[in-house]
């Protein structure tokens, strides 16, 4: 059975109480919940991380390789500077896909760049938790 | 019954021939038959197009403004400079999902751009004609 | 009797749906109307054309030679970027008024641009409808 | 009976004699005179004032805000980098409408840019003493 | 009684000893000490952390959230590129005073920028130990 | 006894009157009031003044060397372009508080430069008149 | 026998009376006569086309894939902007000579970059209709 | 006998005091009697002015096309920003020597631009008050 | 005894695994054990960290203060954007010896700046495991 | 008979040798046999000349012009910033032909950039030797 | 005695023939001649030396340092990008006086910037021939 | 025996005389001497060359590809602009390790560039005439 690692990247934490305005009413233990179900109907694994420290997404991107099959990532703010992370996903040679809960393209102008983007297998932005749902199809498609 | 329009913009029409390298080895009506399959089978209509000329990728934004529930738009090498499409997509007031087959942050640093991005809901890129068919899901939620 | 184009670049077909806040709740048929009726009153003759298509822009404003005096010009988004329609002005030897219904400095930064204006005679912009009738005023002066 | 301020900013006192091949041979006197009179033909008053100094401009901004309707301003060299006059305007509430006489995208790229622009009405440029004119048509038209 | 979290980011441990032309004699410590004395005098309650981990720093603000009325920050570099505590600021609906012991536009020019500006209530830098301690009354203020 | 020079620059003599939702409803004059009595509490003169005009805030810079011991300087507009009044400042030796009553790092991208930064003693922004106040304790600080 | 496409842009047709001092007195008819004699001579056919439309200029390189062998193309003012026209040289694999009338380079500072440069084969710019002959000298070599 | 006016921008009424490291210890006064003097004996009357103001300096241009045949000016801070002085110089077509005590080109980076260099014959900086000496001798060469 | 920190940044531990074409097939524990000993040959001590954290990459810099005479570092992907640590190199006052196992050069535009540059002894970039190796020997003649 | 001066600049005497998969497989002494046998069959005479140094290709140019028509010119690497050759093409008023063996367009991207070009005839680039064989027939028709 | 160097630039050679429109119908063989003798007036020995090499200018004020005591110097293009000659300049110790015969800040944008400016005593130019001449004085004053 | 290239760039014939804050006090000769000693102790041959001249150092690069093995190159002022010097890096095909005495990216940013290290296999820089003995040993190993 494949194993996805959802990962979320700073702030996140505070879904559902942060600029609902912005990123919706969803909590991030709903998000998570409703992922990991998708994930089982289409057969696959799925674990969940959040955290608000550049080095313990990289962290867990690298641990990532030993034991999961694709990694869909919500880097949050990080993915518009973290070099960091962008040559953890680099390195761990799995596919990764970036998520976005609002249109990035649609707020300030330093939300329009991804440092992550071009090592990403693709990128999923602007439709809320259903970013995360879209992202389940899209990694199984990338696993088959 | 919702109606979608699939909308294609320039060079589209060669894919399966064009640098499959990049953009894969299915062609246009392929994808064409597959999203309006989609479409059926969750209860929404399709009807696609596609054109190399930038008047008449906005006359049939305009166009669905009328009979259409949402589009979904690959604009092509439009997405980079065409402010007229921007500018006709702001002006109908239907959800537009941006779809790209290649990753295109990946891509040449002149790509990285969308002009189109800040008026559209939402962005699908880099999963090849899996990109159209995950913003058939997306569609469906939009519109629910 | 002098003849003047109007000309109209793309989405300026939707003026009235098209977001009212920005550009009014004038119809192009509207705004035709008085254009003409106003140069007649002027003693000048005015024909009115629309396209959302780049090349038949240039395609009217190269027939204009052989038979107009002066061109009034809103060439939408087309304005910021067609150095195509740039181009066809400097070679048609006409005034060319360019006009704007919004005050295109109180928007994005990429509408501060005109790579039009450089080759027409003056501009005029953020009246609504008034600018294209003030436009008249201007050309009239220019014909003297 | 509405009370128009006709401002005029650096160098426009020399009108007539300054660059001709740019400005015309219009003196500032016989420009207020044919604007005063238009005004009144119009049913409106009107009082014209030059300066060379940035910080008169001002204070006739503000004073315009106790007993004038509307502005009409020709900032010359200041419209490119006078935040303060821009600052004057955004705060005394009346419509100010920006008039030059050359078409300044014509000219060096610095004149491209008008720092004053975003918290005007309109623009109206390039058709010499005529434009002042126009814009007389443009503040009866804004204070209907 | 209202209760302040006085927040410190990377280096500040270093205060007194780390390159005192530019920071000062004073301990961190000592001016921890200070302002927690100024506060129960102005009748609020301080909390003081210090972190050099950005992923801390933005745990810490969101925790804020829940027993604290507003926040003093000195976010020492990341003040300059960490959007993820930009993002944390904005999230938590708490007012935020910016501080910096030295003048940080009289420094190097990526010293000039704040990304984390746009989010805060206000700056006060270049005051040494002061700049807290006029925090406080700054606070104060925006609690009243 | 210290005496302290309070010096507005452009379109401050508006306050109260112009954008209250920026700069808040207390007038010049209420504010000099406060300023002056925070001052003779604190066994310091103030002597305030404004103008619109750059060069007679340099005039004033400058006399200010005969007889005050610090500036508290609002600079408004001229903050982001006046190198002149930067000139002045660094010519007169005398410690300076640069002051803003709005949020200058909230607002447009050119009030994010201050070319007077650099050689003011610190920044107190985003407070309303109380910026004024804190600046009255920074400026007994600095002079002790 | 070896088929070539002389693919000609935006107001070319103008040829011989648009601004004569930069693209020279020949017309477009008389060029096409010329290469086409020339490619004759050196056993080579060759069908020419002009288009103001960026979309017919996209259609006519698509189907030049399907029977000639070479592209000589002088894409007008399109050089400049239209990754669109781009995107086809680049789909179809065939070589493309770029072909400039005027020296581009001793123009404006945007006729200095081409953005179809990168996907062609070479380019000969600044010998007025001589461009084009020596672009058939150059085709023909490419196809030995 | 030819008539030179000496003008001064901001700031150098402060010569002598103003930060002499950068500026030298001669005062204003000084430096206008040896101007005055070397004029003298060279035939050449010369009239002195100094202005804080940038409006007062673009009078003193203008009234010096009257009675003057050139102009030695340092604009002090006004070079680097004050395109009205640029446009006061442009307009009175006379001969004006720029003129720098100090090596504009070796300090800040803003300070070596200035807008009113190309309107200038010529520019001398760098030599303490020799530059305005040489100044007299170059203007003495222009006149002849 | 003189006391080294050999201390890597964040994807270092990866070494031997991450993209051997660009970092080879070395892992960072035979790296260490190769400085270690040659550091022991030198009669210096060294001892070795790995981090993906900034914070505490930070943390170690600070500490290294106390017991050691110089810092080898490879701040990895942080080079190029983390001020904090250049702030905490600053602070220190050790040698600090800035290394890459690949010639940064040579690979994206981004990696080009190195923001710790300013604040260390020197680098050594380019020659794999021997970069180390080479700064040993740098940091043996910085002690001297 | 007309002279033609065949002028090569930096690393161009490597041809043959250096990076063939660049710059082909053709050796100098092979185009310039080749060039000087075309010359001579369109009767005109070619003298060829390769320097690594700028000083002497300046001198090349300088001397041309008492003995030479016309200059084909491949300044290699010069062409992307020599003002000095700039200025020299400048000076001779012979006309030049760019030339380069590469697309250099297709390359990096300061390879886009000619200083050269504004002060030449015209350019070909992109055809290997035959682009020197190209500009022999191009300098012959410009010298007709 | 004092001996000056007088070092010309490239292309300074052909002066009287090249564009006499900007450089003037003076030979350098006769500004050489006006500048040695307006030293001998001095009391100054002068040596006048021009090379298009930038090596070979570098060895000429490396030379200098021996046996001259200050330097007059137009570097000609070689002003705006020679960091090997700015760094010649900082090494020898001299006095260096910049010289241009045109005003370079009326010409081209590249050439308004001067890579040598500050590492120079100061600049004049904009006087032909009469720019040498004022750097003898200014020379003059910089050696007493 | 292998054989190495020491090439010395522009200026580096003045070292021990030249800013020895910045240089150091070491000479030429000096260092010269040093390597050629290490290289033989290293059983490895070495020749030291210095040009101030650009063309003969890329005349020296061309040369050692017929009998060196290796170059060790301190470019000087041309590292930041001579693209002429990077192309005859890339065209002879030997490893090159780029050395600086003092750290490059610790003074101006100009020299923070390198246009030759896209093309060298390392940079040692900052370690005064130790980043030379460096290289040998970075080149020994390079060559093994």
């Amino acid at each position: 059975m494949k194993k996805i690692l959802l990962l979320h990247g700073p702030n996140l934490n505070l879904l559902g109480e942060r600029e609902p305005g912005i990123y919706g009413r969803d909590t991030l233990a709903g998000i998570n919940a409703e992922v990991i179900d998708k994930c089982r109907k289409n057969h696959m694994d799925c674990i969940a991380f959040q955290s608000n420290s550049e080095g313990e997404i990289i962290d867990h991107i690298h641990a990532a390789q030993k034991d999961c099959d694709a990694i869909i990532l919500n880097a949050g703010a990080y993915t518009h500077y973290s070099i960091a992370i962008r040559d953890a996903i680099a390195a761990v040679r799995l596919p990764v896909v970036e998520v976005h809960l609002s249109n990035v393209h649609a707020r300030e102008e330093f939300r329009h760049i991804s440092v992550i983007g071009p090592v990403c297998a693709g990128v999923i932005a602007g439709f809320g938790k259903n970013s995360y749902l879209l992202a389940v199809d899209a990694v199984k498609e990338l696993l088959l």
